[in-house]
This record gives C-alpha cells, structure tokens and sequence, in this order.
C-alpha cells in the first residue's frame, strides 16, 4: 500500500514580524502556484486551512472557477491542479481527511529558521518519506512561518533550506519555499 | 575571478497556449518571488526584460516601493531582494550590462519540455556553472515558455523539471520553477 503525501498551508496560527500570533489572509497565487507544485510531484491534496469562514469561501471561489466554472475552459491543465485543494478551518480537520486522527497522520512542518528541536535533513527526509507507512502532510505556514505549538506538535522537522554558499539571506516566499521542499523530497 | 550568475525573467517573446508569439504583463508577484529566491542564492541581478515602456514603468514603480518607498519601512528584508531588479526593454540589454555584447555572456535557457536540441542535466549544468569562465544569464519564460527563437540562441538548455516518478504533469509556475532551478544548481 502506498500512503498518500499532501501539503497544508496554514493561515492560522502564524507568526507576524514581531513574533505574535496572527491570522493571515488567503493569497490568490498560493493557491496556484501551490496546487500546480503538488500535481507535479505527486501528492494527493492541497489543505488550505484557515479558520475564517469568509477566507474559506473566497478560498472556494478561486477554486470552483478554475475547476468548474470558465478558468477551466480557457486552462484546462489549471483545473487539474486547484481540484487538489481541500479547503478546512483547522489542522485537525486535515488530519482527519488523511488518517482519522492525529495519529494517523506523520505531520512534517517547514521553517525558514531552526526552532523547537532538531532539524531533519532533506537527504534524511528522502529517505524516510520512501519508507512512509502513514500519509504524511507537509506543513508550511504564511506570514512569517508557523506558530510554535505547531511546529512542537510535529513528526518531523525539515531543516531550513539554504544555497550551498552562505548568502546571509533566506527569505523566499512560501511559494517558492514548497517548490524546493517538494522537488528535494521527490524530484 | 568569480564571474555572476543572473536571471532574465522574459515577457516577449514568449509563446502562447495556442503556440503564438505574444507580449505577456508584469505579474508582481514575479518580481518578489524571484527576487527573493535570487538574493538568497546569491545571484547578482534579476533582470526584468519588457518591451512595452508602460509596462516597464510598473515595474519600476514596484521595485521603488519597496527599495527606496514605504515598502522598505514596512518589511526592510525585501528592500535587499528587490534591489537586484533591473529593468530592460529586450535580452541584447541583459547581455550588454553583464558582458558588453552576447559573446560576453554564457545564456542558459529553461523550459517545461524538451524543445531545440539536446538538453544539458542538471547534474552537468551544476558542475558547468562552478566552473563558469563568463557571466551566466539563467533565462525564464512567462506565459508558455520562451519563444524558439530564444532557445535556440542559448550556450545552455536546462532539462525540464520532473518529479522521480512520473507524473504526467509540469505546469510549474515561473516562480516555483525558478525556485527549484536555483536550487538545484546552487543549493
């Protein structure tokens, strides 16, 4: 049996420049960009979690257009990317569409700076993601990353990713971020 | 001598969905994105290259939001991605400003499928360019990809990106393909 992968991008909680504890709001191009990603390299779905209802529907709107409504006619490729989206109000709904519970469930998170215990390499990560005997969600958060408790509460967490040079500067984008995450672990 | 590593992000000539040759917009977002993973793989420039002067002017208006604008205040750490933007009207500027002339400069084309002649691995792409004897000038197509007429002018074309598996998808946006370009030539 092969276990499926997925993605969760994560609006709440986040972090903000100052460190507090925010909720962002949805990014069109996440959405694309994102779901295209995880077509290429393979995984089941994209969750797009945020707790606010109204995000959640405009979340479904850009959706529904690209895979039902007239994007889907003009992009035909689009609507088999943006199908992979599974927009939910929290984690554990996620967990609970892949495992039943967080049990279930190897969560992965990702970060732009080492926090909250030992990092896991990406060789390291290869290899066991090949060996995965339960789906397994990456987890990636907008703003300035994820919040603590979520990054504590991993399976897994992926070192940073860095040039093989030292360029004193890692801030991609979180579009950007998911791409190399995903063309390191399965490309 | 270390010689720089740049991007050129083209907008014309480009293809179409119907395999024509067009003039595509500005997407900001580009210009974030890439130039955020640019600075933190250490590359020198990201030149914008746009025939249409209007569209040039957007460009450069972004860019000064946020090196020199309110944009800098804001988020100080985009102010150091956006300043390596330079805005061109066509590729012959790219070369002039890194090479003096084309001869100057080592052009490597990127696409999502094989077109124009046999392409170079990534593997051989990432020893030839710690090797470099010339500036290199990674070449980027928005809309469908680079017209041929690009390709074929290129020192270098990169092999598209797949995941291991197959697939039977690579519709990577710009953004996340120059993402996983970057690092897997310079990760």
């Amino acid at each position: 049996m092969t276990f499926p992968v997925s993605i969760a991008l994560v609006h709440h909680p986040v972090l903000d420049r100052g460190g507090g504890t925010v909720t962002t709001a949805i990014t069109n191009l996440d959405l694309h960009d994102m779901s295209r990603s995880a077509r290429s390299y393979g995984l089941q779905d994209l969750f797009v979690v945020h707790p606010v209802a109204a995000q959640r529907m405009l979340a479904a709107r850009i959706q529904e257009h690209w895979v039902t409504g007239s994007g889907r006619k003009r992009i035909p490729d689009r609507a088999l990317a943006l199908e992979l989206i599974r927009i939910v109000p929290d984690l554990a709904d996620a967990f609970a569409a892949l495992g039943g519970d967080r049990a279930g469930v190897e969560v992965w998170t990702t970060a732009a700076s080492s926090r909250g215990g030992e990092p896991t390499t990406y060789g390291v990560g290869r290899d066991r993601l090949a060996r995965r005997d339960r789906p397994v969600l990456l987890v990636f958060g907008t703003g300035w990353g994820l919040a603590p408790q979520v990054v504590a509460d991993a399976d897994v967490r992926l070192e940073p990713i860095h040039a093989r040079v030292e360029t004193g500067y890692n801030h991609l984008s979180v579009r950007a971020a998911c791409a190399i995450t995903l063309d390191r672990l399965l490309g």
